[in-house]
């Protein structure tokens, strides 16, 4: 029901604008005795932050997360843990930059949810956003930092797979090259291209598109739950509530429209572990439930509207106008998206453990 | 939290095997006094039903309906309608085939759900599919039929509009054409193409893929919510949850990685009756809620592994072994997925329409 | 948010009205491989069915429960069992006697939910009480015997320990009496006690309110949850929710009161299988959670306000009238509120136990 | 499912332990427009705030609260307003006093959870008794006063009623008293009783329970909802939720078991402004839906078992040993829970009226 909730066993409840005091969330449902600290988060937390390369929005945010609630000092081995109460996660708004924000107050910008929030509540808090910008996204990855505690022996991992029309080639994919370009790129020539590509971009004021692809490993079969509690479903609930993302798919996706039978089917053979699959058409997935292959989840984020070319709008009096965004922004918000898209199916992951657990025992 | 039950407000719970007594649903929240009978849920099923042209399996079921609660003939008009209680429905099995299923019982279909219900429960039930049939999506056009009578002034619309390699021509998109062909193709020279294809797939005891399109019209601009509550992250998950599917798209989906922000902008000018946008990049949704434009959503549905070629699988007991299935299904379970994905997309709004009344008034 | 769903993990979804075709109920969330037949799910609807003695309503309903889905019979061992997907119960209707309602149609019965379902829908369904009617019930004891097999090894009984102004005595409690009397009493003389003022009761055309006790044995210490999920709290909302219960107490309840720190308090002392309470006030319930000793609930219900006697009201045209209900009515309906409290309770420690499983593992 | 969250539509998620950093709550689906400061929520958190009497525990907080998001100057008004976004709300705690917690650490107090919830956990926050702290339900009020903006037009006010073996004379409530006393008090003259008993029962070191009645008035006929929405379910299950409520009861309560169906039926008679009720027995609910009469609840609340008598009880090593509290107590915590049971059924209020608004327009 809730608006601002996700997850059923394993809850995610967020808040906050981007000008606001605080953004930040509550985790409930996280079982007890689970080693826990402040750095934990923090190092997904700095993975997302802008302002680390030329290639992300240049405003400074330290994100710094506090811990509120939920964890204490186990007495016995001097560890801080969970306790199995609500963790209250904290990150103030440090760059709350004093603007004029009179031109986006009173305009509508095309590709942004300032017309739509308003359509609803009739009131929308215009300040870098509000509630719609990109930086509710840090509560996520936050939450997401303390479901990887929770899916201990899962990998979660995501990379760019494509900018603009720019492919990454998937021969050369190596999980090491992730952290060695400000793209989370795993195929190094790529991610030269992808630097060319964006700068130009970036000096032409304008924006692009990415595909990411979430790559989940360790994930047991059996993990997942049929009809409406799909584990491919909830991811894609979960990735399509990411801000911008307007498509995602599992395993083959898109491209299972133009496979026949034979070519999609995932033979199983006998494997030393038991049952083995020959292929993963389906991205670790069959009928909502895991498969026990990796889950592969790929989305789409669209290029963001703010860009420097001047807009045809109409503003709140109801009169034509044009608007051009000034602000500090990404010229690829898909870059970004990629720890994000992690957290959320880290959330999903520990979301369904627990539920399985609980139902199957 | 539940496995078997969608939406909040507008909630529906569906049960039932393939092969059991009664599938069927229990719609709860429906708002009192809307006028339904069964002969109005009757339509949806039937435009859903097996056995109906060659290119649907050959089952073949009456999928009659009956309304075991909800509704009463109102004292003073003489109109049969809902009074705010549950709406119980329920369609008998009438054509459970006494067929030897020693095969699949013992047997992983390759692609499909046998082998993680088994991981997930230590049981399935094999016959027919049991709950992972799509049959099970009987009971969703069913609630689907209720859907509708809430959201009126709403338009919910589905068209096939890819099997395999074949797209149809979007110049040549004619509404009126959907019910002409059995395909609910919306391009008159495409439905030729298509029946062409496909009865090559259909005598080579085949399958294939496609992709289907739902546009909901007259949705009005403010309904949705942010976060995770979005309409497209409803979506998706609603079309995620439907049997094969494997990829979800709002607007230009995938094709949005692709463009720059003033590509995808959808400007916008004063018209007669507001603010309207000159494109619709963003598939009647920005930041999760409705701009007033049509929604329009995408799924790709894979091909079913229901084949007669042989494939290799293993048994229960651990063994290498091949399977081929013999019973009768579609070469293209996309085309019966047309009015499936209309219901699911008329429940999301249904359900959002009563919780955005409920907390904007 | 379910008007008529209630559980988390352990899901029952009812649905009917007391004279449509059917009335019933989904349970989604129970454990597979779980032993489930018609038979013993029919047990505990004949506890509860009318008819078996002067002192309950005189409608004859056979009560009749069908399995419609969620259950197979195993492959290896031949026993019929869950297979964790959605348990469809379903029981018609067979005593739907055609009589003439015009009297409730238009009359508001004082103390019934007439008035208040017609403030809410604008309209009711008038015929035997419609969705308000006790026999909603019937469909909360069928999923109470299913929530009994999820709660192996732990028992739920109930007694009726009160009628008007007669209560049982304690010291004379005896399990064993409960099946003798009509009334669920554990105390054999005070059984006597309530035939003859309920004879008396029953003739003057009257009703009597009651009290009922539910005792849970075996409910694991540390069950429950904190805050806003307490155990004591789910009780309290289950009983409520039965009809014309008007209170719920714990322990010693109300009692509470008047009992001073050193008084209430459960003194401990180690046992030989671990900590044990030297008495039982906070009727096995700390915190939200279990303690390990029986827990205690106790409810009160109110008489009906179906009499002979005549009643000042208003109609629906808006006029001042008087009414009195003719039908078949049961002069203190706790008596057949004890089973119904056993199932809720009972479907409550199912839910929890599932979820407990889920968190904490 | 959320063992933190309460609420549907109005959902409120609380989190903070005694002595940890701060408590706080999320209160999410609240209506946008509504105007809302701190100076709104803080008086309703003076009301509960401790150390204002001698009555009352001596722990010194100042329980400020900040709001940190859901809220902006309104552009045009000038008005701080909800903008329809989470409003997160937190308390930061100022009084955790360094104190020697090594006998509570490792003892179990009778009569607290501390032995629940290490059973559940295996692990507790035994500072200040942790997240099990009556000081959670400073987050209550809080979220409550935000509760009563959206209730505009509905009053909700508690009077305690019962101190130990004194009741109050209800001849002589009187509201304007409530705030004459320390006790929350209707009757002047009870409220010179309960002083000179409770100053009694403070110097002896121990402690009495209480019985609170909460008055909801100008509820409109028709909110609530029938079956397992009921309003006087969700307001049992919404009042056992404090801490040390051992019972609850609407209207009549436990006294509904002695009446007859005669004198307990409230009977109806055509006012100026639509049907009225002679009496209100029903305590404003019928069939689980407002009647249009007050509201009327009332809850019990047990001692605190923090006593200065040594008590028997174990520790966590298995041993045998005593304990007596030294802390700092309420002799009476059910005197704080006034405010506190006011907030939760303006809660529950402010949920069902966004739900009735939602499923019936």
């Amino acid at each position: 029901m809730s608006f601002n909730t996700f997850g059923h066993m394993f809850r995610v409840t967020t808040f906050g604008e981007s000008h606001g005091v605080a953004i930040g969330c509550v985790v409930d449902g996280c079982p007890p005795l689970i080693p826990l600290t402040e750095a934990d988060i923090q190092g997904d937390l700095d993975r997302r932050r802008p302002g680390q390369s030329r290639f992300t929005t240049q405003r400074q945010e330290a994100d710094q997360v506090k811990i509120l609630s939920g964890v204490m000092v186990h007495p016995e081995t001097g560890v801080q843990v969970t306790t199995g109460t609500p963790i209250a996660l904290q990150i103030e708004n440090t760059d709350q930059r004093s603007k004029d924000y009179s031109d986006i107050q009173n305009k509508f910008r095309p590709g942004h949810a300032d017309f739509t929030y308003e359509a609803k509540y009739g009131i929308r808090d215009y300040r870098g956003g509000g509630r719609s910008s990109a930086r509710e996204t840090a509560s996520r990855v936050a939450a997401g930092a303390v479901a990887r505690k929770v899916i201990a022996g899962m990998s979660v991992r995501g990379a760019l797979v494509q900018i603009g029309p720019h492919k990454i080639d998937r021969a050369k994919w190596d999980w090491d090259e992730i952290g060695n370009n400000p793209f989370f790129c795993p195929d190094k020539d790529a991610a030269g291209l992808f630097a060319d590509y964006l700068d130009g971009i970036r000096k032409a004021g304008s924006s692009i598109g990415a595909v990411i692809e979430i790559v989940a490993e360790g994930v047991p079969a059996g993990l997942g739950a049929p009809i409406y509690a799909k584990l491919d479903g909830d991811i894609a609930a979960a990735l399509m509530s990411i801000n911008a993302v307007k498509g995602v798919e599992i395993g083959d996706g898109f491209a299972s429209a133009e496979l026949t039978g034979e070519q999609n089917a995932d033979e199983m053979r006998m494997g030393n572990h038991g049952p083995q699959f020959l292929s993963n058409h389906a991205g670790g997935i069959l009928g909502g439930i895991a498969t026990g292959q990796p889950v592969v989840a790929r989305f789409a984020v669209k290029p963001t509207s703010s860009i420097l070319t001047p807009r045809k709008t109409v503003d709140r009096a109801g009169a034509d106008t044009e608007i051009l965004t000034k602000g500090r922004h990404d010229p690829c918000v898909g870059i970004r998206a990629v720890p994000v898209g992690e957290a959320m199916v880290a959330c999903v992951l520990a979301d369904h453990l627990l539920r399985h657990r609980g139902q199957v025992g």
